[in-house]
């Protein structure tokens, strides 16, 4: 496995690349949170060509219905975004909202309703204040600026304590070349999509099919490479809005700068997604689950998904506590090929167990790594070569407590 | 799904069947704790058959390989247990520690080794004190009383709070027979076996054939019905002795009262199975979770462990909040055949869902439900004919305290 490629960040979010305005406003949509802003938009000037991948729960949010009948159409310009109302589990009325606010921000920005996008977080099972969303489109234009991707990261955060946003520069055919991305995470975060929205917006020309496909290995190397808590939600939506600003002919895979553009935005989503294991709910460590020698890559998700979704792991963690046959448990029950006797397990560079058993590495030493607010657990199952990297969090009764409520 | 029988319980445990004897001594196996017994017995005095069911983790306690092995030879005449150490992840040693332990038991009774089982409960990776157990070996004969079950019950216990027997007395073919037995649990409870250890005696005539088969009914009625955590433990089992104390031939699937029997244990561990989740670990709701109407066996199973081991779910059982949507939420990602538009979800009999959305039934009704200790959750995915039900627990934040250390 090769290291991936870092890149200089700058600052801009979505609204860096050129054509690209963001906003938000006040609609009052969480009954007691009228002081946040809370309905956002992103939109291209320029027409744009997007991408996107969905939650794979079978119980999909009416906003990701929407936004995938939308996305067969083409011709997509922008993406509305709420957070205090995940607008899931409304039947037809959830349906009919979702399209009423893309009716109502389509109007006042002389756009047709299927142009646009609808991402939605919150509590499930709510309908949505519509005539309040309604009233409050009317003023989104009015709040676009190339400076609005902070105040749209801050507009979708519910339990997140941080606005996450990043944004690079590269070259790509002679043309400097913006990709930035906002994100929202938090609780319901598990691979193959967390409770998670993202949206990216680049200033490349490129086509669909190839701008799907980029996405779709940066999200496999990002976003379904989070757990915070095992659960998968119904409105996890990564949209990618390219709207070709810089100049140039589209640019495919046969292209020789075609690598440094989907390095780029693995960088973007990689960081994104680490910022919301950061910022998971109630947590004290952010640890990375590194499992080596499976006999398969199925094998090695297998594996990293035990471990870093165990409920008694992640309470060692939050204790300090290098209580590793938790994780020989863990291994055991995950399904995967594995021999006790052949297993190895590292807390950063400190062997803990060779051959299935311990070490002689002191507790000590093991413990001060656990001190530390991020450290990794490295598995070694002896049985070939497939590797798989998870990044998650310890367990803390601050989550519990977090999460008793909505 | 016919209601299962219910039989009136006696007192006795495990040393109520004619011809067992039980006793528990002090060993010091766990360091800082040796004023508790930790060392225990389980005796038949007359030759016995026996059957088992072992952790399906492919991480096996020595306990449990050394078990598996006995149980091949036959002519089983009793249980050797300790809490305080899991006797798993040590290697060779593990193996010859259980051996050991077993030969220091086993001479003491003049007994063979091969004619006791073993089993093991406590942290993992930590080597047996073996000599205090060979010398505490030496007293175990004298603890052996008829009266010795909860003794032992509460030897074996960890975390638990409360010692788990149960015993009952059935007519079959015309004699009295009596079945007993103990658990423990608290941790790392998961369906196909739990972090638990049973110990069931009875007095009748049975081939071991047979005695497999109605023990693997059972358990998978009781013991795979059960989560806490959703962790799979390394050690654990599940072990019936059956000594024809109360006299008759053999009987079998073709008697006529074969079925009493096969009913009387199911009630049995059931009972010791719905203590064992009563017992979980800073738990303060014990939930029954129903779901009806799947197109298979399968999907009904997978839809009730989404349920029952999602995160956000137990969070908000523990908050007494009737946040159905997180059920929905679950049931969308547990890879079962579901349609939203299809799915409803009861709290006790008042319907919270219908047709996939919420219902009439006034919150405060539903959260009334929620502020009882026990109450069940119920989902009809009217998708065909499929059951499953499972018993579980919320995830309290004295769970996570409890669990940081050891």
């Amino acid at each position: 496995m090769t290291t991936p490629t870092t890149f200089p960040t700058v600052s801009g979010g979505v609204s860096l690349a050129e054509g690209f305005l963001a906003g938000a406003v006040f609609a009052g949509i969480k009954p007691g949170n009228e002081s946040k802003r809370d309905f956002a938009l992103i939109l291209s000037q320029l027409p744009a060509v997007a991408a996107a991948t969905f939650t794979t729960n079978k119980i999909k949010a009416a906003p990701v219905r929407i936004s995938i009948a939308n996305l067969r159409g083409g011709d997509i310009r922008g993406v509305l975004l709420n957070s205090g109302n995940a607008n899931a589990c409304n039947g037809i009325i959830g349906i009919q909202h979702g399209k009423r606010s893309l009716r109502a921000a389509a109007k006042a920005l002389g756009l047709k309703e299927r142009q646009l996008l609808v991402c939605s977080t919150g509590r499930i099972g709510v309908e949505l204040p519509i005539e309040k969303m309604e009233k409050a489109a009317e003023l989104l234009p009015s709040s676009l600026s190339r400076r609005g991707s902070r105040k749209v990261a801050k507009a979708i955060m519910t339990s997140d304590t941080f606005p996450k946003e990043i944004a690079v520069q590269v070259e790509i055919a002679g043309r400097t070349i913006s990709i930035g991305g906002i994100a929202k995470g938090a609780g319901m975060i598990n691979p193959n999509m967390a409770t998670m929205l993202s949206i990216i917006t680049t200033d490349l020309a490129i086509e669909k099919k190839e701008l799907q496909r980029t996405l779709g290995i940066a999200v496999e190397q990002s976003y379904n490479r989070i757990t915070v808590d095992g659960d998968m939600s119904t409105n996890d939506t990564v949209i990618i809005l390219a709207n070709a600003a810089a100049g140039g002919n589209p640019i495919g895979m046969e292209h020789p700068d075609f690598a440094v553009f989907q390095e780029a935005l693995n960088f973007v989503t990689r960081n994104l997604a680490r910022m919301i294991v950061e910022d998971g709910e109630g947590v004290s460590k952010f640890v990375e689950v590194q499992v080596n020698g499976a006999a398969t890559y199925q094998d090695a998700r297998k594996v990293a998904n035990a471990i870093a979704n165990s409920t008694l792991v992640k309470c060692s963690w939050n204790g300090e506590d290098p209580n590793w046959g938790r994780i020989m448990d863990a291994i055991g029950y995950s399904t995967a090929r594995a021999r006790e006797e052949m297993i190895d397990i590292y807390y950063d560079g400190l062997i803990a167990v060779k051959n299935g058993m311990k070490t002689l590495t002191p507790l000590k030493a093991l413990r001060s790594v656990m001190k530390k607010r991020k450290f990794k657990v490295t598995v070694d199952l002896h049985l070939g070569t497939a590797q798989y990297i998870i990044y998650t969090t310890d367990l803390t009764a601050e989550y519990v407590e977090l999460n008793k409520g909505e």
